[in-house]
C-alpha cells in the first residue's frame, strides 16, 4: 500500500502517534510507581492524565477529518518504552533511577514533540485549520512536559543522584 | 548488572548514543539517495558528515573519561530507523516521500537532542567540564539540523508534496 499524497502521509503520522500515545498510557503508571522523588512521581502521573487528553484530541481530529483510526504499530515508541523499562530494571532504586527515568521520559517527549511538530506543519499546509489548532495544543503540552523534566533534573534530582552511595 | 551511580547512568547513556550514531551513519546514505529535493539530499549528506564528526567526539569523551566504549544496542534508534525505512518504502517517490522523510529525520534528531541534552546535564553535575563542552557542541549541531529540516519542509517541500498528483 503506497502513500501517494501528503494527506496520506498526514493520516499515517496520525495513526502512528495514536498508537504511540496508547503505548505511553500503558507505560506511565509503572514509571510513576518506580519514581522515588515525589515531584517526579507527580509529574509522571500528571503527564499520564495529559496523555489521556491528547488521545481524545486525536480522536477529535479523526472525527473532523472523517477518518477511522487505523491500527498501526509505532516501532519507535515501542523501542523507547523498552529502553525506559530496561533502564528502570538496571538502575539502583532512588535518585539514580529517577535521573535515568527522566532521561528516558525526555526521549519519549522529544519523539512526541517531533511527531506533533510535523503534524501541525502538515495540517497547516493541507488547510486542516481546526485540526492544526488542536494538534498545536498537544505540541505545547509536550514541550512543557519536557521542560518540567529538565527543571526537575537540574533543580535537585541529578544532585541527589550524585550523592547516592554506590 | 545494576547501575549504582550517576556516573554509571552517564556512561550507559554515552554507550547508547554511540550505538545510535553508528546506526545513523549506516542509514543516512540511503535516505539521501531517496530524496528528490536537491536541498534535502544535500542536508542529509551534510548531516552524515556531521554525524561522523559527532562519533569522533564521543570517542574523544571516552578517552577523557578513560573508559572503553561498550557495545550496547540502542533499541530506540533501531525503531526510528525502521520507521524511516518503512516510510520510504511505502511513499510515492518525489516530494511526498521527501516530506515523509523529513518527518522521520526530525524524529531521529529529536532523539539525539534528548540524549545529548541529558548527557550535557549529567556531565555538568558530575564535574566532567571538558566532556560537557564537547557534548554541547554536538547538541547545538543536532538542534540546527532539526531547524534546517523544519525550514525545508515549511519553505517548499510540503507545498510541493501537496501539489504532487495522486
Amino acid at each position: 500500500m503506497k502513500m501517494k499524497t501528503l494527506e496520506d502521509v498526514f493520516q499515517d503520522e496520525l495513526f502512528d502517534v495514536y498508537d504511540a500515545e496508547q503505548r505511553l498510557i500503558k507505560a506511565l503508571p509503572e514509571m510513576a510507581k518506580q519514581a522515588t522523588d515525589p515531584k517526579l512521581a507527580e509529574a509522571l502521573r500528571s503527564h499520564l492524565r495529559e496523555t489521556e487528553g491528547q488521545l481524545q484530541r486525536l480522536e477529535q481530529v479523526f472525527k473532523i477529518l472523517g477518518v477511522k483510526a487505523q491500527k498501526e504499530k509505532c516501532e519507535a515508541m515501542k523501542g523507547l518504552i523498552e529502553e525506559a523499562e530496561q533502564l528502570m530494571k538496571h538502575t539502583a532504586e532512588g535518585a539514580v533511577r529517577d535521573a535515568a527515568m527522566i532521561s528516558a521520559a525526555q526521549k519519549v517527549e522529544h519523539y512526541e514533540i517531533a511527531s506533533y511538530g510535523t503534524l501541525v506543519a502538515l495540517a497547516t499546509t493541507l488547510g486542516h485549520t481546526e485540526a492544526a489548532d488542536i494538534l498545536h495544543e498537544t505540541l505545547k503540552e509536550e514541550k512543557n512536559a519536557d521542560s518540567m523534566l529538565s527543571m526537575l533534573a537540574e533543580d535537585h534530582v541529578n544532585d541527589n543522584a550524585m550523592r547516592q552511595a554506590a
